[in-house]
């Protein structure tokens, strides 16, 4: 019973709205002897950072990360952080709320929004940039992420948008030395210049599209998961549809796997030179009946188009009359982009997590 | 941490193997004064049940369902159960395991199979018919689920077929009085006698083919679900993606929404008569940040091909050895036939969960 | 959130009412390649079974427990099983139910139990036997306990009765042998004695008396547990707490601490043969900050006195009516002695669960 | 699987050290609308405060908490808060650290202290003021008790103090607005006067004493709990034995059940005036069969001496070698005084976690 928290073992519990003082989570239950440095959670944070292009939105967040709790500093050197095994307790203050750009819809809901449904549920709500359930909320994600990535020892994750509204990266030209030479993570040097004309469109008339992100994690050890209800795939599932605006996650190939036949699914195997089975291809996206097989983890999803736009919709208010809607607080024109380090992250969390209850119940690591 | 139990109030928790004595599972959490028969949990079972028709195993069960514990029986009425609320235990023997079938793979990891992962995670196997990971655990879901479809006054949860290989049903055509008209789930008159020939076509050659099953939710109260972690998409996404063989699933346009701009995807409203808004559309299938809206809740999920086929395929065996393995126990040549019961099941279970936890939480049910 | 389950990772799912066809729990996340026998399991099952003596309830059960999944028997011993990782489905039939002896109290609440209190929170109740809340389930638990045994090498649990009412044993003639020669689990022959004609005199007119419980873990390694929620004590505390009629639980020496100075009750430390600290005392019971030291984990429970007795007793009924209540079901005229194998098998199920949670996130065992 | 965690639905977790720069935690899953005022958080933690007398550590904090999340400030009112039902976090600073005063223990473990299991079990340790197994901690679940307070309305708790060494109180005496008159929470006023004296002593000497507390909450609905697993008393103990140097708990009459016969054990009814049983005793301590019956629920618990005392102490270092170890840091003579508004917080959060299980599950409140 967990609202505000995700992981069996590595488990992060977040807080904060978009405009409270502050948002913050615990990571509990990391293994001690952990080194990772503020340095390097504050670069996986500025991957996310608001306002570093004008493909994103223009709120600027310093997001500077402060670890409170469940750290020694190594001796000999007060950058390197050492975990000692306790809950790790992180904090970014909010510094950029503009919450008056929102007293206009305090009481209209936004269409594709939560606005409508929150009411429902709690009979009362933080209307200010969408409270809790704003993307902001994400950042203590990626912190989090950052010191999951130093759990699995040879872990390494990445991360690429292969698709912005109908158009999709081409595979043959994936090259991921180019995701940091564009503002979109895109591993495809051609298709990135395509979208940046496309979204310029879209950002100039005020309106925003979906997007695919991709993630793949190498350095996964073979044997993470369960057969039923602690498979890796299905926490990988349940990581990324966690994040806002996420419709679809998929494994492998996925929703193609549908299209195939048995022969043309199942991946092969032949002898490896260590001893392991060498698969012939990876249509399993590394992970066969809930287990991690040692391949690539290969996980999408699909973010939809923000629904904070700047064209007028119809809608209702909290008294039931009609209204017409337009949101004017800032936004992002393809909230798809600051998507892929998020992604990271849950994806980073959930091999931790699964790491640790592998070790536990098995002791085969 | 629960390697074999789903739900957060409204729990199930599972056990069983393919070719041991039984498979079962126990419900905890379960309102007390629950009335339900287990002759409708049978005809919940019964639709999952293998050996229906040419197009599903031959294997032949009766999945005949005990109910162990838990509920009391109406006064005057043996037939009527109602439950207590203390854990209701499910039993459903095994009668045909032909375990022999399975001997010549007892050491070779079947391509598209957990066998190789699931030798690395636990160093010891129960090979036949797959064990822990076969889809027959699935038939403990489906009586579960019979149950949590009477948590929620009003809950109505149907499924159906919508795609084979590449054919996809046309959805002018979608009749949901032609789910029990045809051996497929499938709404679509036309497309289920195309699929016929196919699949005849795909069965005959041992080959297999992967599909996709919508599920909808009707009569689902606003409000269920929470902005983040214990989203209600997330937990349906979760709970369809610990079904066997499923690699995607998506919610209401899913991935489609990637294509789309906000204008296009965010659902309008206009005030209802019963004072609630009235959505134009459901491109969010029900589910607005996490809580559901009061709309239908659509759900999507693909489901891989089986890998057990007739044709040889290059594996390794346990000790290393490159091996071709050709599977001859029976089997499924489209399993996402028998996945629409399995997934109806699962969605009604996140549902009553999340009934159960609203109330909890909030009161306002 | 689990009504019917204990433990983290080595999590134990209970089911079943006094009266009806049988009870039965799931063992989840127990390590593959533990070996146990049936056979050792109904040893521990025969401890606790009724009927073995005048001072226990009459009634039969031969309390014969099945495994219905989760293992595979040892190549060449049918009778040694293996885990495999997956859940271990246990059940044991009721087989001599006698309903009727409780039929006149099915709408009375008799002092001392839950029959109120259930009514009230549930609103439906099976009075037979005490339904759900019948001491009959904890025979699941020594059951789990057997295999918890086996999970940690060397572990080694035992337990005694140290008082009956005032009648406490002499802790000088304490004698671990002594355990099996009386039917009280007395490590204090002449106590036993004593206890023998005290106990007929409380049989004999139908009365019932409390007793005191303790149970010694040896062989728990050091380090486990964790220094706050996850505490050794404090699991052990909540696991004995959930045990039938149980009052009051204390680690070490308990509430005599409360007595003692600083200097009396901190255990004093030299160095030890083995390199570790020998402790020069035992106040701790083993456990300090909620970690376990290496020494022997010493836990007491008190058992109130079985309230089903002969003598009538005011109350009222479920139509708020004044009654006088007399039960005349079989009962312990001191369910204490049976709670003896039921404490050892929940600190046997806390052990191997802190195990598993300290194996899971330190890697250090 | 929550080591720093405790609760079901009201759930809290906390986080850090005695000695890094503060402390706190967010409890999750509070009801939304519950209205608090941050000065009534800081009415129970200065209960809990250090340096209120000369009976606790010197130690000086302001203990101010802060409120980051989870709640919006009513209309009109700046003061009063009101949940939104997202977590709340709270924060704590640290600023009277004097980590200097731990240096000589760095590598000395301290008897009683858990130094050694630490290390054990972790391999590295915040020796400053304790790290993570401090009291300190504690003043966060005082916060978090206090908000749990208010989600059932009517719900009155209060503690005090009814043993230190061997001094018990008169319960004749008992008068609960003694509470506030004595720096011990003593209902007993001659009894305060006498322990006076005897702290004193203590104190001079450098030496530490335990002590028992009592905690009683009124106005607990009947039906909160459940038969096992979950039982209202189970997770009472639990909690209580979660907080620092508790080495026992009991529930009602508690180890004196132990001593009793059924007759004079259980609580006789009869009817009320309000259509309810009247209990004519309340030996249960108003849970029977782990469900609240509507009488007063009545804990308690014994908490060891400090360890921290001026006498030399035998004990080893991290290196092994013999050492012997005196405690210079600030403690408190008699740390059950201040346990006493830390118990209260404990029992107010598990009475209002199975508030929300038992309206969840059954919707019968």
């Amino acid at each position: 019973m967990s609202y505000n928290t995700f992981g069996h073992m590595f488990r992060v519990t977040t807080w904060g709205e978009s405009h409270g003082v502050a948002i913050g989570g615990i990571v509990d239950g990391c293994p001690p002897g952990i080194k990772f440095t503020t340095g390097e959670l504050q670069e996986w944070l500025d991957k996310r950072k608001p306002g570093q292009s004008r493909f994103t939105t223009q709120r600027r967040e310093a997001d500077e990360v402060q670890v409170l709790s469940g750290v020694l500093s190594k001796e000999g050197s007060d950058e390197i952080l050492i975990t000692t095994g306790t809950p790790i307790s992180l904090k970014i203050d909010n510094t950029d709320q503009r919450s008056k750009d929102y007293s206009n819809i305090k009481d209209r809901y936004r269409p594709g929004h939560a606005d409508f449904a929150y009411d429902v549920k709690y009979g009362i709500r933080d209307y200010r940039g969408g409270g809790r359930s704003s993307a902001r909320e994400t950042a203590v994600r990626v912190a989090a992420g950052g010191i999951a990535r130093r759990v699995v020892e040879g872990l390494f994750i990445r991360g690429a948008l292969v698709q912005i509204g109908d158009k999709k990266i081409n595979r043959d030209h994936w090259d991921w030395d180019e995701i940091s030479n564009n503002p979109f993570f895109c591993p495809d040097k051609e298709m990135a210049l395509e979208w940046e004309t496309y979204l310029d469109h879209i950002r100039k008339k005020g309106s925003s599209i979906g997007a695919v992100i991709e993630i793949v994690a190498d350095g996964v050890p073979a044997g993470l998961g369960a057969p039923i209800y602690a498979k890796l795939d299905q926490d990988i599932a349940s990581h990324l549809m966690s994040i806002n605006a996420v419709k679809g996650v998929e494994i492998g190939n996925g929703f193609e796997a549908a299209t195939l036949s048995g022969e043309e699914n199942a991946d092969e195997m032949r002898a490896g030179n260590d001893g392991n089975p060498m698969f012939l291809s990876n249509n399993a996206g590394g992970i066969l009946g809930g287990i991690s097989t040692g391949q690539s983890v290969v996980a999408r999803f699909a973010v939809k188009p923000t629904s904070s736009i700047h064209t007028l919709r119809k809608s209702v208010d909290a008294q039931g009359r009609e209204v017409d809607v337009q949101t004017k607080g800032r936004h992002d024109p393809c909230v798809g982009i600051r998507a892929v380090p998020i992604g990271e992250a849950m994806v980073a969390c959930a091999i931790a997590d699964h790491y640790l209850m592998h070790r536990g119940q098995t002791g085969r690591i």
